[in-house]
């Protein structure tokens, strides 16, 4: 476009600094949002990566706080990130490669790492109208599961994952990585199980979960929109009581000894087919 | 049954004996099977709770060394198990919850740990025709994907999954525990690709994957057994030169941001698509 601030320099807009110092208190800040308790404190959430973070910035989201390695090589989309985060008014550390592996805990580390404000997860910004499928996850405690099911929500359209009971933390920087960008695409929400049933009764909504009781078999059954696909928690499953609160209980094959899927899977499994049905 | 050795002694078969020293040789063995390379070369795998030796068990695997925390209730399953390594004349140690913490680098460690051999994989002990589905994994780096990969072809009744080029370890202690039991249902054989192209093209086989590129919508394609269903690298997918191999190349649909799926979702997806449609 013309008109756009070309030849932007490094110095418009962001508040930047270099750090190389492993005491700083920027670099203890962001160590302490690696842990769970002071992430939840802060309400701040750490994402790594150029990848994941122009994802992010394509998805209207700019970190606050942007840490760079000094002395990278230039690239376009790490220039775009700089002019985005400029133009929020946001905050550019430079630092070294060691303190950038001592915030991320790797060796290895990504080249950048971003600072961004947790999203609400209050139930009733759940517009459930805005979409066909709703993923729901119980007591689900793997962060790599979790933030599977956003990226697969992502995929086949669902509006976002509703979090029930005690789950794992979908900003933790496992799930935000597991979730490939759709931690920024997917609403969440947080809620406990009477405050998401009476949420759920409150208006249109199927809620269906798999199950090995009374049930029809996956490939069959009648899903209607907007649909509520729910797993449990990896070693025990759903609560019977909340099996039998769903409107539809459904069986996928299990055709060898185990008689469960990994719960990233089944909610997978079942989103594609209520995906391919609802049409 | 009647005839059936009840009232079984502790001291019948099995060789036992405590170990109370973290210093002991067979704690330092044990540790050592937690670290790729020494378990490779012993060629010895661990596997960790009643739950997953129960299955092996039940399907033909007893350990040839099994681990307990002395001073345990007393429950079937271990009697049982205790009495299938007596009868295969494995050997049984019995030692405190710390030690067993250090075998297995957990807190809470598991009460039981089995020393198994590591099973053959070579290419040529698959037998094609005992399933009409199988999986592929190329260089698939994320042991708890190789596992659930397993889990989900031991509930989809493939034959089990071959290993292309630099996967995981399959008998990790991480890959064996997301497998859920099913790496000793599931067969593992690992191969090149050039050595898995000339053994497929050398019976019956369709090689299917999912596809970016000119390909078929997964829940319209003409699948047929023996079916081997493909899924590549997490961060890089398949090579070019792979999928141009395949018989089927197929899309899935992805409505979000994302061009991918999780590695063992998509396997799962398209697997049980297959399942549905081979009958």
């Amino acid at each position: 476009m013309t008109g756009s601030p070309e030849g932007h320099s490094p110095d418009d807009g962001a508040r930047r600094r270099t750090i190389s110092g492993f005491s700083n208190p920027t670099v203890k800040y962001l160590r302490s949002l690696r842990d769970k308790k002071h992430r939840r404190r802060e309400r701040k959430f750490l994402v790594e990566g150029l990848r994941l973070l122009t994802d992010a910035r394509e998805t209207g989201h700019v970190p606050e706080l942007l840490v760079m390695a000094a002395g990278r090589d230039p690239h376009p989309l790490v220039a775009a990130l700089e002019k985005a985060v400029a133009a929020e008014g946001g905050d550019i550390v430079e630092t070294t490669p060691d303190i950038l592996s001592k915030i991320t805990g790797k060796d290895n580390a990504q080249s950048l790492v971003g600072v961004f404000p947790e999203f609400d997860t209050a139930l009733d910004r759940i517009e459930r109208d805005a979409a066909d499928i709703w993923l729901v996850a119980q007591a689900l405690r793997d962060p790599g599961n979790l933030g599977t099911m956003l990226r697969t929500g992502d995929a086949i359209g669902a509006g976002g994952l509703i979090l029930i009971d005690d789950c794992a933390d979908p900003f933790g920087v496992e799930a935000v990585r597991a979730s490939m960008g759709a931690i920024f695409t997917q609403r969440v929400a947080r809620a406990s199980w009477a405050e998401f049933e009476t949420w759920l009764r409150g208006g249109a909504g199927q809620l269906v979960a798999a199950s090995l009781r009374e049930a029809v078999p996956y490939r069959e059954a009648a899903y209607a929109a907007p649909c509520f696909v729910m797993v449990g928690n990896e070693s025990r499953g759903l609560p019977a009581e909340y099996e039998t609160a769903c409107d539809l209980r459904v069986t996928m094959p299990m055709l060898g000894r185990a008689d469960s899927l990994n719960a990233a899977v089944a909610a997978a499994v079942l989103g594609y087919e209520v995906r391919a049905r609802l049409g």
